[in-house]
């Protein structure tokens, strides 16, 4: 539920070269549903103009309608409908590179044998070293079983790999880490814990990722317990952060105080359960969630949550936060004046933004303003340069208060791509390490 | 046994500048039993000169002794002992990069989400795309747990993880696949096979490396039944492919005929064991071979070999190959004229060539000049790009007839840094799998 789930497609377009040309073909396209990305000039003629105009579709059947649209027009010839993202997956998006050239037999003896022989045995002496004369320093596991892939369910373990080498792109694009997905080919709880214990010495984190739930809180509760580097399931406590984040600028753009507010949490799965926590966690105060699975009110009820329902959530909280993936569950009958409504189902949120507002709420947004990359690239490279041994509950929430101050004026959340946020969150959960005394690293001049 | 295990140093010498000082310094260095390496010409200056010069020492009383010998020449000044295999080691040798450039949120969508929901559905409809669209074609998990690790013996897994990041990087350099390290935190059989075949979906092929045997047989056996891609330990046929290859140029300089020959192996560990066997199936023939290991005795038995002692095989046979860690073990009088003797052991070998062919022998060479570099990069990368399920006996020998015929008139096998060779070799492999109709891929072009 929480990506957008479209077919997206490049058209390149030859258009007339004439004023309204390329406004009315976007309107038409847009009046049919789709919706556009980047509009990028390929050819400025006398009396023609040749663009690429990123089109996204929900359906095949509406890519051929949007298609049909575009042929329509009489001032536009279609030349060409590409297929990018597929392009860009030809063979993979990750590869692991040699730091090194191995040009020369004495470059070969530094990096492997016999030069590497010594390096093995001082790393026997003092394990400790292996920190810091191997990759394990930064490499991060992005372990998988293709159980809850956005929002597309149980798709497996393979036809999930591009989500992990997305992971992984990000973690070097954005923090430097090394993400290495692995896929794991089983479904079963015990299996999959003791196969990332068995593996875990070759790794300084590991990300469980897109793990269905309920099966995701106990992996990642075990992991925690059997190894010695931080274990986060993205899916829970990584939205949780963003989440967190995007509701304090909320307030703050509104002028909603937060400490005299209620909260309510519809829809507890893997990523509704850890707003829930976070929320009670950081505020001090229970928080109501509703769910149609008896075992997630539970669930929320043992962290210490009030279960409930959801008109009861409707009429009683300042704070709404739902995460269900059903469209248009919250209907602007239920909406109560002033309230904060973070309707985060994605590509269709439970209510549109405009219609929240409309009904009385404070403010209001979808999911596509919450933007979890922002969370786990900066919380890996905190937790691993301060070698903690877990993330704990503080260092998620210092992740999130440094996402909320890194984010412009206006804005609800910061730019995903910009690496000085990705920065700001890495020191925050290390100085709240140091705080914490759980850093086990050498942080001097980390923090300049 | 197969490894050089020496500590290399990079003195930084200034030398006064006046003939004969390099060479006495370096003799000097020579006959206290230093061997040398690069030598670097720093600064060239009127009165001096600079000059880095790498030194390998036996351990480190001897490194003192070294040092000293420089230190009391009065015509050199130490400047600096560098450990360059060291720095090359600080914070690995390996990384994970994103193929990708993500700077724009155009880009993002691209690889990551929403682009990247469609292409996890097609590869959900038909798996086999993810050989396609994903980084699984070219990712081999190089698999440790850290027991038989050069001649250094069981030091763990996270203490081999030096040697696993510097196969990574020689399968990047020299043909592009992407070795994944993969530490092992058990030595039981059942535990590493279970696990290797839980996480083989996010593999092409699967590496195993320096596993002590007797373990490794049954591990690699059982592995090769459950996995549907290639399974090899390296340290078997690795070693048995460059070892072949070296045996054939050797009977063609010493114009020996091999068909005519009785082969003795001496040492029947993983290396010892693999090179009987491939001798056995490339000659047709039954080889000699001799352990002080009852066990592996009776494995060459079982795989058609016929056990003797060291004495009966340097008596009766033509060609001698000796991998049994055990330095000087065959005596100048047991050499009989005109055998070939390839004494693997490093870095000290069962006789020095020198001294066996004093001793008659038409051939001779040590472990140094029988790298196994030259052996699995080229096996992987043809195995994966023909995508077979198995890497059989005759791509093996295809691979060994690749090196050798790729080998320079007068060496014993090619330099292990041409990327021409392994080209061959992964050409090589293809080929056979196409012949024996194991391919599973499109190859047209492949030999082009």
């Amino acid at each position: 539920m929480w990506w957008e789930n479209k077919i997206m497609r490049t058209f390149r377009c030859q258009l007339k070269q004439s004023p309204g040309v390329l406004g009315h073909l976007l309107a038409e396209l847009g009046d049919a549903g789709g919706f556009l990305g980047e509009i990028k000039t390929i050819h400025m003629g006398r009396s023609v103009v040749i663009r690429d105009i990123v089109v996204f579709a929900d359906n095949f059947s509406h890519l051929d309608k949007l298609i049909k649209i575009v042929n329509d027009n009489p001032d536009v010839n279609l030349l060409e409908v590409r297929d990018e993202v597929l392009e860009v997956h030809q063979g993979g998006k990750i590869a692991v590179r040699s730091r090194y050239k191995i040009d020369s037999l004495s470059q070969l003896r530094r990096v492997y044998t016999p030069g590497v022989a010594e390096v093995c045995l001082r790393i026997k002496e003092d394990p400790h070293l292996a920190w810091r004369f191997t990759a394990i320093n930064h490499l991060v596991a992005i372990v998988s079983d293709g159980s809850a892939v956005l929002g597309l369910g149980d798709i497996g373990a393979v036809a999930s790999m591009p989500v992990m080498e997305g992971k992984a792109c990000l973690m070097e694009t954005l923090v430097g880490l090394s993400g290495i997905p692995i896929l794991i080919n089983t479904k079963d709880v015990d299996e999959i814990v003791k196969t990332v214990v068995t593996i875990a010495p070759t790794f300084s984190a590991i990300q469980l990722e897109d793990i269905s739930a309920p099966r995701c809180f106990e992996i990642e509760e075990r992991l925690r317990q059997q190894v010695d580097i931080p274990v986060m399931h993205d899916d829970q406590h990584g939205t949780a952060v963003v989440v967190l984040a995007a509701l304090l600028n909320a307030a703050k753009m509104s002028g909603v105080d937060l400490k005299s507010t209620y909260f309510g949490q519809i829809g507890l799965g893997a990523a509704g359960l850890a707003v829930a926590k976070m929320l009670m966690h950081y505020f001090g105060q229970s928080v109501k969630g509703a769910d149609i699975n008896e075992d997630a009110q539970k669930r929320l009820a043992r962290a210490g949550g009030i279960p409930a329902d959801l008109e009861e959530i409707m009429q009683s909280c300042g704070v709404v936060i739902a995460t269900t993936g059903v469209p248009g569950l919250i209907k602007p009958e239920m909406i109560q004046p002033g309230q904060i409504i973070l309707a985060l189902s994605n590509p269709n949120p439970e209510i549109k933004p405009d219609e929240a507002l409309a009904a009385g709420a404070v403010f209001a947004a979808d999911g596509r303003s919450v933007n979890n990359i922002l969370g786990f690239p900066g919380i890996f490279r905190g937790a691993v340069d301060a070698k903690v041994s877990d993330i704990t509950e503080e260092m998620l929430e210092a992740a999130a208060l440094a996402i909320a101050e890194s984010t412009p004026p206006g804005e609800l959340v910061p730019n995903p791509l910009d690496r000085q946020v990705h920065r700001r969150v890495a020191q925050a959960v290390a100085r709240k390490a140091l705080e914490l005394r759980l850093s086990r690293a050498d942080l001097s001049g980390y923090f300049d």
